[in-house]
């Protein structure tokens, strides 16, 4: 968050192009502009490309360019590792969408989308130091998406998979982790998981319970629900359920896809069945990711002490007023609630500590350690209004880097 | 050229992610480092991402990510257009190759050439304040690059295709153009042509001859062989000719690629045949793009006052001491030679051009345009060593902008 901003679209000074591209952006006079700060803010975009070397005269042009450049690449053609060290590929990341399931928007299509991914790439770079690129993909087809993103590959230090709509993500993202060496991720699951787990931890910590006596229901059975729901498991919640619109996803369905299918297996060891409201009677944690709504009763069926972490987004689905009427800890996906679960608290230190030690993959491990950095900047402050981190917090990106890049180097991912 | 250069490697200050993915960037002591200065510039490469927005409290955040964002997005899906006016995509051209002919290096595939593909992207940057981003690709087949890029598209305001080795490199150009309705400019071919051009407009003018009275050999009929002869056709030159390793093309060859017969057809109005040696005798005007030596009788056999553009690097095929002794005008690729025919005298401009009125492709008349731009720069200080301007004339850019600009409004494809 320290990183000045530095704005070449009004800095008046945009080199030889000023009177160039984007000379004028600065045009403005638009009705969208003036009845929405929205609109004004994103005129032109909110990004641009900076070189971090000079190129003022004949000698800075023969070192980054002709002849310099050539040594470099043919160093590079010799020794192929040494791209890391002379280029910005371990800096940047491709966030990498097509545009089928943006925000709670839905399948608005590539260009429409872009603004989302932009967002995405400069809280990459003010978060986590982290470059990124929007790629907005034209295709929506998984063989496409997939053969694309392993043809670009080259260029990038790591791919963020970006709102794709289920049950494609999953394929998508599990085949190109396959294909690739970098890290794949994609944040509608895992980043929501990770601060899912961190203040899931710190609510546990905070009523003195222990994870494994914790029974947690899911509602939405999506890319977050998914994730959320194995990386439960992994950190040893005593039981996971997940509800979709059709109640409880278990083995005794013939409607499943196969990540359901899947999904039954994995979870719901007390054999439930039926909808989410019966599921959430007795039930210690309610995660909701769906954008439904749940009943005032339900939430009151829940065992004393329960978390409603209702993180649907602008409407969660159990109120806040409603959920503390019942609940020990409330968290929701609003920044104008305590306790948010915001992705930006995980996606940028993962990829930052993941880049740092060049790592393979993303393992399970390395998100569990994000998860566990996260709650611990929470530290001796915990309260039932603070089970985690603001966004803004300036310790939240470090910590979350240095344990990635710990974690990877103890799982064997990291290459150097 | 007055931008200032930022550098988030090494000012201390690269936000939260300081100690995170780039700071061990500065590791430095690699034997490679002290060697060569090359080596150093290039550690963690040359270019970085940067944020033209605010993302400091909770208040810029809802604007620049959600829930403002969402409203951007709705706005582009109801109206496509407007991704242009609050997007980067009319300011970023993606800098795409295949790595298979990178300088004179050849085929060393698309990791090695990424330190070329950012540095092109920083000249954009620096002289067009154009943002690029290096796009290197693991594929070399045709079909496949045209798919990769048409799926990119959506993400980009135009496509500077680098690097591609030919014939291939025609094809994706000719098929991407027909497929996309943003600028696709191959600039091995085009950006060479427009300043060969305008070296030779201001060539004829100090010697008070007209285009269309001079003959012209190339040697060389790869990728920027057979853009010049094309675009000094179209710029009215009297006679073009065009040798490969094989001699001059000409229809009486059975050894023709599709390219080449149609070069044959096109060129070569005086039917000669036979060799390139024999070809110069009696010519106005030699364009080396080849890479071979011309034998000096060769260049003696030309006509009185010839021009000499020996532009191969690094060993021009007529070194200038000895073209001087026959030529009245000498121009080279190298830097350290008056007369350089550097590509970066066209290509940010003729881009910054394009998408500043949102041009649908880059016309002949606006390669033309750019080139008759450039030759005006020179305007009453034009000399024989002084036929092209230098890359850091601060003139050139804005000059070629405007000028292609205007000429993407006179042709019909400008979208603003």
């Amino acid at each position: 968050m320290a990183a000045e901003i530095v704005n070449p679209r009004t800095d008046g000074n945009g080199g030889i192009g000023g009177n160039g591209a984007n000379a004028d952006k600065e045009g403005g006079g638009e009705p969208l502009d003036s009845f929405d700060p929205a609109f004004a803010l994103h005129r032109g975009g909110k990004m641009a490309v900076q070189a971090t070397v000079p190129v003022r005269d004949k000698d800075d042009l023969s070192l980054a360019y002709t002849p310099g450049v050539a040594r470099v690449c043919t160093a590079i053609a010799e020794q192929p590792d040494l791209v890391h060290d002379y280029t910005w590929k371990s800096s940047v990341v491709a966030v990498v969408t097509d545009g089928t399931a943006v925000l709670g928007l839905g399948d608005i299509g590539p260009e429409a989308s872009l603004p989302v991914m932009e967002g995405k790439a400069i809280l990459f770079k003010q978060f986590g130091g982290v470059d990124a690129v929007p790629i907005a993909l034209d295709c929506t087809d998984v063989d496409e998406i997939v053969e694309t993103v392993v043809r670009l590959a080259p260029s990038f230090g790591g791919v963020n998979l970006e709102d794709i709509s289920a049950p494609r993500c999953f394929e998508i993202e599990r085949r190109l982790q396959e294909r690739l060496d970098i890290p794949v991720f994609h944040d509608d699951q895992h980043g929501t998981a990770v601060v899912t787990l961190a203040a899931l931890r710190n609510a546990a910590r905070l009523s003195g319970r222990e994870l494994g006596d914790l029974r947690a229901v899911i509602s939405g059975a999506g890319a977050a629900g998914v994730a959320i729901a194995k990386m439960l498991i992994e950190a040893g919640i005593g039981d996971v359920s997940v509800a979709d619109r059709k109640g409880v996803v278990s083995g005794d369905r013939d409607d499943l896809t196969p990540v359901k299918r899947e999904l039954a297996e994995i979870t719901n060891k007390s054999g439930l069945s039926g909808s989410l409201e019966a599921a959430l009677e007795g039930a210690d944690v309610f995660i909701g990711v769906s954008g439904g709504t749940v009943p005032e009763p339900a939430v009151a069926s829940m065992a004393e002490g329960a978390f409603v972490f209702a993180m649907a987004n602008p409407n969660p689905e159990v109120h806040p007023e409603v959920a503390h009427k019942y609940a020990a800890v409330v968290a929701t996906g609003r920044s104008d609630f305590p306790n948010q679960i915001n992705n930006v608290l995980a996606f940028p230190g993962i990829f930052a500590g993941a880049l740092q030690v060049r790592a393979s993959r993303i393992t399970e491990g390395m998100k569990i350690a994000a998860a566990d950095a996260l709650a611990s900047v929470v530290g001796d402050d915990l309260a039932a209004d603070y089970v985690i981190p603001s966004p803004f917090d300036e310790r939240v990106a470090p910590a979350v880097t240095a344990a990635v890049a710990a974690a990877a180097r103890a799982e064997g991912v990291a290459r150097r």
